[in-house]
Order: C-alpha cells, then sequence, then structure tokens
C-alpha cells in the first residue's frame, strides 16, 4: 500500500533558497585570484545565481548540457555548481591537474558546451585549443577589468552577469535528474565520469551533518582546501549553506603559511583536506607557536594522515576525524567522528581509533567478499575486497558501458578496488587495494598506463610500476624495469618519452632496472612481492636526510 | 538526463540496523507500567523487533495490513514501529484520550488486523469489545506474570518474541509504501488518517536534526514527552537513533514530580512535549531549587508556550525553542533555533525570538494566501490562510476523498486552517485559526461537533462554541446557548446528554445563556464577535482565584 504522501522532487537549489532565508547573514568569503578578499551573503549568491540561470539560458543552453568548469575554490565556482543544475543541466567540474591528454578527452568524451575558466588557466586552455571540440565557447570568470589578452573567444562572467534580472522560476525535474559530472582518473585507461544527480547529491547533504556532527555549526565557518573540482569538495558547497555556515574559499594558495593567514583572519572553525596539505600547516603552526583562531575542527581524506599528524593536531585541541570516499561515492562513504563509548577512552585509543580510514556514514551499505566472491564477516579481521551500495553510488560510468560492467557486480553492488576490512561497528580500515593505483597528494595515477607507456620505449623489454610510500605525498610512483638490450636509458630519457600522455607530477620518481620481474602463479606480474621486496627503498629526494 | 546513481528505497528499518552498528552502547530505558525501569541497547532493540517481525509474519500480517497500537511511550511502543513498517504493514498509532465513538470510528476505519494494548487499556478495549470489527486480536504488551485476567482473547507480547529468531530478512519495497497511520481529531466530522510512507518519514528524520541542532547530540539522552501515539511522537523514535542518542521513554506518569526524578536520575539532555507538561515540571524546580542534572534543551509544541515559562526555564540556562507542525506534516513544519544572527541579541531579544511558532524546517515550503486565494508577500505583516507543500506533508487523507478536496487547494497545496504570518527569514507566527477547533493540552476539539450535539438536547434552540483562553489548558470550550423555550438545564444536565460521543475532557467548561447569537453578513455565527464578547471571561476552575 502508498503513503499518502506529497512527492516533491528533491532539488540542489532548495538548499540555497533555504540558506538565503534561514541564514541570511552567512555566505562566502573568497580570495580571489585578482587578489582581493571577497565576501557575499547567502542572499546575495542566490540573486547572482538567478542572474547565472538567466546567463545559461540565454547562450542556449538546455537541460542535460554539459556544462565545464576549471576553477579553483571561490564563489563563481560555487554559482556554477547551484546555477547550472538549478537549471535541469549537468556542471562539469575538471580537474586541471591532469594532462593535456586526459583533459582532452574528458573535455570532448562529456561533450560540454561552455567551459567556464579561471584567469589562470586561460594559457592552458590557449595550448589545448587547437585539439578542443569545434564550438566550444568559453567564458572568463572574471570582470572586465581583468579581462586578459588571449586568442579565445571568451566572455566576461561578470559582464554577463550584471545584464540580468536577479530572480528566477526555478523549474522542477524527476530528482534522479542529473546535476554534476565528475572524472575520475588514475584508473587503467581512460577517465571515467560519475554522474551525479539532484538526489543523490540532496541525501548526501543530508547523511553528512548527521553522521560527521563535529564540523557542522550554524554561524561557524568552513574552509574546503579540498578543490570544488574534486568530487564536489567532498560536498561542503551543499552541506555548509544546509547547516548554515560560512564558506572560506582559499583560491589557488594553498601553501601552510597562505592557509594560516586566511584561517586566522576569517576565524575558519573547521577545515577538509588532503593530508598534504596538513603537513604545510602544521609547519606554519609550529612556526607561529600556536594555531588560528577559532580553528577546533580537521576533517582528513584522499589518504590516510600518519598518526603523529594527527597527534599533533589532537595536541593543539584541534578536533581530527578522517573519512574515506571515492568519486564513485559522492564521496563521503565513512566518517571519522567517534562512538559515544568513546569519549571517556584514553588519549591514545581515541588517537588509534582514529587511525582507520572511519565510520559507515548512514545512508550506504558495505559488503566485503573473497577472491571467490563470498562475503566475508563484519568482524575487524577478515579482509575481502570492499563493494558498496546506497543512494550516493554511482550505478555505473557516464557513457562508458565497459567501465561500467567492470566496475559492478551481479547484485548490483560497486567495487571499490579496495581490500578492507569492517568493524562491527562498521569501522572500515583499508588494507591493501586490487586496483594498480598510486596515490600522490590525494589524487590517483595509474600504474597501468604509466607501464603501458613506459613499454614502448625501445630499451625496455618488461616493467611494473609501484606505489612507493613518501612522508609527503603519501604515495609515489617508482618504475622497475628490464632492459631489452645492452641501452640503460636514464630516468630522464624514459620520462621525456612518456611524458605526452601524463602531468609532471604522474611521472615516476624513480626507475630501478632488475634482471626479471616477479610473477604469480598465473604468470601475471606480483606487485605485492615486488612491493615486500623494495619495502626499504628511499625515495631519490630524501636520501639526503639520510646522507 | 538523467543521474547514473543507485536507486535505494528509502527505509525506516535501515535507522535501526545503523543505530545498532554505530550506537551499540546507547538505546531506550522505559519508565513500565509494571513499575520497573527498563534498559535495552539498540542492538538488543533490533534483535527483538526482528523476534517481532516473525510474530507479525507468523499471525499472518501481510504488507499493507494496518496494526494498531494503544501504548504508553515505552521500548515496546518503538519496537512496534519498526517491526510493523519493517515488514511493510502500517503501525497505526491510537490515541486513547478520544471518545468511545472516536475510538470505534478509527478501529474501525483503520482496517486494523491486530491490536497492541499496554494494560492500562485493558478495560477500556473490554468496554468496547461488543462494537469492535469482528476479527480483530490482540496482543498485551507485558511478560506472562503480568497477563490480567480478561474476557479479551489476547496473546502475551514478551512469550510471543521469545519464541521467535533473533535476525529477520528485512524486505525491500518501494520508498513510497506505507509506513504509519494516525488520526488527527478535532476538525469537523470524524477523525482524518494521515497515511505516512518510508519516503516522508526518513526525509523527516533526516531534514529535522540539520534543523533543531540543538537538541541532538550523539551518546546524550532525550526525553519524549510526547506520546508515541501523537504524530510519531514528533518523529523522535527515528531521530533519536539516527543521531546516536538514549531515547528515555517517561510511561504513563507524565507530572512534574515524576518527570524530575525520571530526568535527575536519567540526566536527560533535551526534553521534548506540550506547555501544559513543562508548567508541571516548572512547579518541581521552583520546590528542588534547581533543574534536573544534565538538562539543557526544551522542546515545546502542541500550542505555545507562555513568554514568561520561556523566560523561567531560559534563566536556568535550559535553550527553549518552539516547534509548529501538525498529523498532516509528520509533524515538525518550523523549528525554533534561533537564526546565528541572534547569537549576540540582547537577552530579551531572544526571548522574544523564541515566542513565535519558530522558522522554516528545510524540505518544506510555505504559501499564505488572501481570502481570494492570491499569495500574500512574506514580509512578517500580512496574514492569510497557511497553505504547505513538503515530502512530509500529506497529499490527503486515508480512505476519505471528501476531507482531502476539502483540504488541498488547486495547486496541491495542503490548507493548514490556521491564519499565519511568515517573516523574510522563514519566521512563521500563527495569527488565527480558520477551523472551528478548541486546542486543550495540545489536543484538539471540534466546536462543530460539540455545537451539533448540544444543540440535540430539546431545550437549545441555537448555540456556538468558543475556544476560551486558559492558563494550564491554553484553551478551553464554553457553549453560549440560545434556550428553545423557558427550560434552562444546567452544564452538567447538557454535558451527560453530549456525554456518548465525547471523551469528558472534551466537554465544555461553562454554559452560558445568551438571548441571540451576533451573526455575520452571510448569517453564520460569528465567532469573532463572540470571542470579543467574552474577552474578559473568567473560567469557573480559576474564579476561585479572583474571589
Amino acid at each position: 500500500m502508498q503513503g499518502q504522501m506529497m512527492n516533491r522532487p528533491l532539488r540542489i537549489i532548495d538548499i540555497l533558497l533555504h540558506a538565503a532565508q534561514a541564514y541570511s547573514d552567512q555566505g562566502i568569503v573568497s580570495a580571489r585570484i585578482e587578489g582581493d578578499l571577497h565576501r557575499q551573503t547567502y542572499p546575495q549568491t542566490l540573486a547572482r545565481v538567478a542572474q547565472l540561470a538567466h546567463v545559461l539560458t540565454s547562450l542556449g543552453v538546455k537541460p542535460g548540457d554539459r556544462i565545464g568548469t576549471l576553477a579553483w575554490n571561490g564563489h563563481r565556482h560555487f554559482e556554477l555548481y547551484y546555477g547550472i543544475s538549478g537549471i535541469g543541466a549537468v556542471c562539469h567540474t575538471i580537474n586541471p591537474r591532469l594532462s593535456r591528454e586526459q583533459l582532452l578527452y574528458i573535455i570532448t568524451h562529456a561533450g560540454d558546451r561552455l567551459l567556464f575558466l579561471d584567469l589562470t588557466f586561460v594559457p592552458l586552455i590557449e595550448t589545448l585549443l587547437p585539439d578542443l571540440p569545434a564550438g566550444l565557447r568559453f567564458v572568463l570568470l572574471t570582470d572586465r577589468a581583468h579581462m586578459p589578452d588571449t586568442p579565445l573567444d571568451a566572455l566576461c562572467y561578470e559582464d554577463l552577469l550584471a545584464a540580468q534580472p536577479a530572480h528566477f522560476d526555478w523549474p522542477e525535474f524527476p530528482e534522479d535528474t542529473a546535476s554534476g559530472l565528475c572524472y575520475t582518473s588514475g584508473t587503467t585507461g581512460n577517465p571515467k565520469g560519475a554522474l551525479y544527480s539532484h538526489r543523490s547529491t540532496l541525501l548526501h547533504a543530508l547523511q553528512v551533518p548527521v553522521c560527521q556532527t563535529s564540523s557542522f555549526r550554524a554561524g561557524r565557518r568552513v574552509l574546503p582546501v579540498v578543490p570544488l573540482f574534486h568530487v564536489n569538495a567532498w560536498g561542503l558547497p551543499y552541506v555548509a549553506p544546509l547547516t548554515g555556515m560560512t564558506l572560506v574559499m582559499p583560491g589557488p594558495n594553498l601553501d601552510g603559511a597562505s592557509l594560516y593567514r586566511l584561517m586566522e583572519s576569517e576565524a575558519v572553525f573547521s577545515a577538509w583536506g588532503v593530508p598534504t596539505v596538513w603537513a604545510g600547516l602544521l609547519t606554519e603552526i609550529k612556526a607561529q607557536g600556536r594555531i588560528p583562531q577559532g580553528f577546533g575542527d580537521l576533517v582528513v581524506g584522499g589518504s590516510a594522515m600518519p598518526r603523529v599528524m594527527i597527534e599533533a593536531y589532537e595536541a593543539h585541541g584541534v578536533i581530527v576525524s578522517q573519512a574515506w570516499g571515492m568519486t564513485e561515492t559522492s564521496p563521503i562513504g565513512a566518517h571519522g567522528v567517534l562512538p559515544p563509548a568513546m569519549q571517556t577512552a584514553s588519549p591514545s585509543e581515541r588517537i588509534t581509533a582514529k587511525c582507520c580510514a572511519g565510520r559507515r556514514l548512514f545512508g550506504i551499505e558495505y559488503k566485503i567478499v573473497d577472491d571467490a566472491g563470498q562475503r566475508l564477516p563484519h568482524d575487524g579481521q577478515m579482509a575481502g575486497e570492499l563493494f558498496v551500495r546506497g543512494n550516493t553510488v554511482i550505478s555505473g560510468y557516464f557513457n562508458n558501458p565497459d567501465a561500467t560492467r567492470a566496475a559492478m557486480d551481479a547484485e548490483g553492488w560497486f567495487g571499490t578496488g579496495d581490500i578492507a576490512s569492517v568493524g562491527p561497528e562498521g569501522q572500515l580500515t583499508i588494507r591493501d587495494r586490487t586496483k594498480d593505483l598510486v596515490k600522490s597528494g590525494g589524487e590517483w595515477i595509474s600504474s597501468i598506463d604509466l607501464e603501458n607507456a613506459a613499454l614502448s620505449h625501445s630499451a625496455i623489454l618488461a616493467c611494473a610500476v609501484i606505489a612507493v610510500p613518501h612522508p609527503k605525498w603519501d604515495e609515489r610512483p617508482v618504475l622497475i624495469a628490464v632492459a631489452a638490450g645492452e641501452a640503460r636509458p636514464t630516468l630522464q630519457e624514459v620520462c621525456t618519452h612518456m611524458a605526452e600522455h601524463f602531468a609532471n607530477w604522474q611521472l615516476p620518481d624513480d626507475l630501478l632496472w632488475v634482471e626479471a620481474l616477479p610473477l604469480t602463479a598465473t604468470g601475471k606480474v606480483s606487485k605485492l612481492t615486488l612491493r615486500q621486496h623494495f619495502a626499504e627503498y628511499t625515495h631519490p629526494d630524501l636520501r639526503g636526510d639520510t646522507a
């Protein structure tokens, strides 16, 4: 029997409509590329988002169209999130750190109709221009005074907005309408797109704050250091206005000193980002002798934070929690708020509990399976491949049936590629991974793509790329190669050969020649054996430390 | 274009599955009718709910069947909420305070297949038995040792549970599947049923804590004084486990001294109920000289709390917030947490802001219209009939097309019957009401039903019932009558005549004879004129105070 309740479509724009009414003095503070610190309230933001919706409509954008963004964290990027999805189009956030080849692939595969760019990225797009699809138009996220001299046929964002009325009649559409698109790179082959919906985004925004309770307080300030081009900045552009918080947007300067200054001047309460960034901030905190005023909550994701860094922040009175997630999970799938029972535990026990990947978020389900696909118990001991299910998890990749088939199991769960154990209270511990990936500074690098590129060098007969732990970047790729003949090209020579397919930071840090690669029983290269073999390996950039 | 995200049905049972895992040391404390203080964790509760689901299945309950409950606030009533909805059946909570006639109507109209009773209500059901539908079965919410001697063919709840396994494979069904049924009384004619769904209940449970942020802290304790038979106890049986709080269930004793004792011994942090109850608690607080330990948050609904009482609680350091809602809105439609801007306001300004009905909850929309149906601005001044819309609002009444037509407007909004203004920040202020209702102790009484019953007395020619303000009950009904001849029967005589249709507390407090009733331009009795005319009226039970 059906209930007799209204069925109203969940819509992203309703978050901003709510914030503009209920939290009218809160809003967005942005460290802009133009060099200023810009402030606007949520009511002002809503008015600009309405203007943007008129702009998009007048430029011929239709529901379902993909609109690309290449931008840092700032109020204009936030406006694009709401304006594009508000008219039923799809906000496609592009990671500018990818290689030229990946960027061209993504923009073409997504079928972007318009591209909104921060000034930083104008030179990048100029170099891509000859290979970009014909008919792609550009809007520069700045005002008339800062418009650069560029061969791009580019419109000016502020000019476009100024010409439009500040009210828009937001349309209704089914709640499973696509709202956002984000490509995940680093897995085998081309980047793959996660196509979020209004329903998935709204439910994520509601599920996160009922679990991640340490971070959300109406009237306080939250800093997304995690980029808005990186899986919806972990949902903060939605959760912050929903819970009445002001967003402090850091722009492009993410070094410790810049972040410290911004956090201090804006009294940031909660800050979210990858460990690499928090290492930089910690150095600045040590230099200053204290934490920025008002700072009390640190959410870490992307990769695991070392215990010693958690201890350092907690010693300063900052509550640290680690979250786990993926582009394919919207992204938060585990949160790091300790259960009530841990409130009376010793500091050491609490830190230990914080060293896992977090606990299951309400609304997502885990299952771990062995190699034969059999479910394993959630006893905190048994480890298997982690599969997830929930309204915030992809059901497939955008326009990519092959990748979809590879990712989903017969029961419709998504395979994360992580080897994990799950504790009885939902504690997730990532033990290893099944996919050939290197995680560097919170970004994925595909081992297999690197291997294929290296193999195309005539001097290399066989090779393997392994992830080697690194204190700053979490992991870095190292190339292990078997020579085809007498020639032993240098790392530099091999990297030059590979460079056209990769961004610089994706290339291996070292090249080690071996006589042969260890193989598994089925004849595949055994990465496990290689990793064990090179357990004592020291990265080139660290050898000075021990010299 | 559709997103590519999983579409998993929202299910109520997932809240308890989550709580049993994430908050395994939290649970339910119940002051039971048997006289003990019972404790069980959420994992223990989940096991019992699984047993209950097996019991229901073995008794032949099918998806969509309505299962009645007549019970106080306790863990067994909570178990019924989850066990019944978990198998796809409908938990029909019955208000035992209604008249015999209304109870018979509701049980019959709902088509209840089973009735779960607290021991308190066995005598009541025994008197109704001859008129109850044939085939209705009874389960007494107690153990074998406490089973009473009764002519009812009644099963024993604890015996039934004990015979079943503690695991259940919870089925999946569409999220709009009916989950709960609650009748609202007091409006014209027979009580009308609101039929909640899993979707509406889940969204309500997610929307309330992101707005009502003062009340929810994992590991703390919340006391629903509002009955579980009264609109889902304002959602607490769902929000408490979702947010990791322990529920303290007060059972039948809601006087100030009993509540104080329970709150003190259980360190209740947040307490929810109608002003009448908080008046009693305040008397006890004054007698004790302090508030119960740990008490910090008071949520008031059902009717407006007088300013002086808000001041008294806030002076003790308790954060007071007033919520507004209806059976038809799940119920919370407005919350009383002040906006961040008010954090620096003076205490007096803060209290003033707390005297309105609250602010718009995320997920619900308001519109106010004039008599011609035209929308009025939300400027905090203009008042009109309040209509609401949202996933937590009914789209109609259960099996009642006439009442549905009367309640819904042409745009599909639900008419609340309240005359209200809405401020620019979503502040709701109830100014008057369009429906002929008296609100006594948080319960509705229909003026029109009382008038019809009174008119059937041969000595009464015409009459009107008006709501007169009352310091304890908020409002009480007073009967104004025009005599048909010379006879002037007493209040007692008229009430005796009316008694079979009403519960005692629904009958008028006073009978005033007049020569004629004032009429409106269209010839209807002018309640407005009558209320003005009797503005100085003093209730019989208060006349001693001024004598």
